[in-house]
């Protein structure tokens, strides 16, 4: 059966206000604003805002939405005993989609609310930092309501004041991957709304969904080919090892754009104000060269930097540990997926395919092949 | 949009040898065999083995299977730290996805094998068991590597030697069920999975779409119907009285069959051997006179009885606690998830729709609006 069928590509399979993909002019915009706009003027907060009341806020932070995100950060201690109970060798992602699983139960029913929305979005971060001081054997850190939510989210990974670059850096990122049109974990999260099941079994299962290395589980890799490249003269010689080696380049291509991705472009512009210098250089000769070599060989699938590539940087620059980089795109990413969800729970409709079958018809058992015991 | 392009009805997205339904026919069989023969034939470790494999086993119980599968059986102390820290309120279906969704990390990496397969359905009644003698206060049961995986699950949980008659009515009904082609959890899993995401991320996906009273939320409400309608000689007075407050009737109707559910015809049978008869009586009486009322005011919708009406009778039988059914219901599919999860793998896409914006273009921000500042 032909590939692009089996990854529906190109099937539409609804109606949504939330954000605008264009693939092949390169655009981005969240409820009619474009992602330049939003990352130039809005921090999160204003992004949430933005993203589930539909229109801009009056101003940046907006004060009901940096109110309403802090008094919901706290976990209930019953979800503090679970993630304290979490094995500290759990990969963050796989933490965070249990927690997450945890916070089940009364208070989320379907139908999602605005106000369900807002707990998941404040409570992800607590959860991973919590998880993440828990690991490494330091005490957790208590949210601060004083702080906004990806300040307050390094702080509780860190238990300091991180310095306004850092931060910048960082909601930069929250911002651009707040939401991207119908993806693969947000479609995870319709499908499992769609037999009308909670918002927390949704989101459970878009975690699970960005976990994967096609969709968001990539970032910490490009860094590991950055940290085997080494230094910027040796990009040629990885470059052509890579390539006999038929290794798969980290950071490259992207299903939906055929133009660069505006999303690569913004976090280039951010990494080269905040990363390292000879961190940005690298990171650029590698770019260039892997794409000039790229495209000489497969000159027929456009290829460019997708999001994960300068994000790595970017992430890496924000004093990030590598290893929380895709639990941080989903608690990013949970702006989305309530947007989607409350979108979804709107109109419902069971999600529920076809698919063909091509095994085996009409095979019999033998005569004589004994029956199972009936009682009598 | 339409709404059967929303629920993308006939969207083909690939190809199966696991289990045919026939909607038109009333038709269900696992790798060719006819769910009938399934069911009188196989036990639950040959049923998984059928589908599994692909293949009859050469005896039911197969040995090998009944092995594999037992030795599989007891949880990791880690997994066992975090069922025991579990709020005793989670529904059980709650439960047992966060139960899952632990059992990540290492042990489970992409892609899915037999083995990781078998671990899963080996170790999911262990842990829904587990929360459950937790959460009524009393002590975990060790799993019994002497009993099969169904009579083991009743042990677990009631700590004794069920009768014969429950353990067969409960393996039947998780024969039944074991897998149905495309539903709305075995899709969410392969969504999940073509990410190359870990079979535990996309089970967990699956057993949250499961949750939805629209996929498999639905049977316990079978029951709280037929106690509300209390005795025979009600059936009729409660049913005029349910179409006059436009209740939904729980347990009738099914998108994939025009004609009788073939598990709900094997499922009345095996309700009359075991269900208390005045329970069962009841339960067809309500049957009939539903029906008749159904299809006189939507003659066109072809409406039948399908699988939860008559496994929610089933299940209660077997003794299994009410609010244990869905998460039971998830616990007996692990298996069709499993073979889903393996085909997907083997010729894996990243399953990835499109959504047709239809939000406001092209706003932009009132000139003035402060910028986010920028660190130096």
């Amino acid at each position: 059966m032909d590939a692009r069928a089996r990854g529906l590509e190109d099937v539409v399979i609804g109606e949504s206000a939330v954000s605008r993909v264009g693939g092949e002019t390169g655009h981005l915009s969240f409820r009619g604003y474009d992602i330049t706009e939003v990352v130039e003027h809005l921090g999160y907060e204003g992004t949430v805002h933005l993203l589930l009341r539909g229109g801009l806020p009056e101003a940046d932070p907006p004060p009901e939405m940096l109110r309403e995100l802090a008094r919901r950060r706290s976990l209930p201690p019953e979800v503090e005993r679970l993630v304290d109970a979490l094995p500290a060798e759990l990969p963050p992602i796989d933490a965070l989609r249990t927690g997450i699983s945890s916070l089940g139960g009364g208070r989320f029913p379907y139908p999602p609310t605005l106000e369900q929305g807002l707990e998941l979005i404040a409570q992800a971060p607590t959860l991973l930092a919590r998880f993440h001081r828990r690991r490494t054997g330091q005490a957790p850190v208590p949210p601060d309501p004083e702080l906004g939510h990806v300040r307050n989210y390094l702080h509780m990974l860190e238990d300091g004041r991180p310095d306004p670059t850092r931060v910048w850096a960082l909601e930069s990122y929250f911002d651009l991957i707040a939401d991207h049109g119908m993806n693969a974990s947000t479609f995870a999260l319709r499908v499992v709304l769609s037999t009308n099941a909670d918002l927390i079994s949704a989101a459970t299962a878009g975690v699970g969904a960005l976990k994967g290395p096609l969709h968001g589980g990539a970032p910490e890799r490009v860094l590991e080919m950055l940290d085997a490249v080494g230094r910027e003269e040796n990009v040629g010689p990885w470059l052509r090892g890579a390539f006999e080696r038929r290794e798969r380049l980290m950071g490259f291509g992207h299903r939906a754009y055929k133009v660069e991705d505006p999303r690569a472009l913004l976090l280039r512009e951010i990494a080269r104000k905040v990363a390292d210098p000879r961190r940005f250089a690298l990171a650029q000769r590698l770019e260039a060269l892997a794409l000039e070599e790229l495209r000489r060989r497969r000159p027929e699938q456009r290829l460019f930097t997708n999001v994960e590539f300068y994000a790595a940087v970017v992430l890496e620059a924000a004093g990030l540990p590598r290893d929380l980089f895709p639990a941080t795109f989903a608690v990013a990413r949970t702006a989305g997926w309530v947007a989607h969800a409350l979108e979804q729970a709107e109109s419902n409709r069971l999600i529920r395919p076809d698919i063909r079958y091509t095994g085996e018809r009409e095979r019999h058992l033998p005569s004589g092949y004994p029956r199972r015991p009936i009682p009598p």
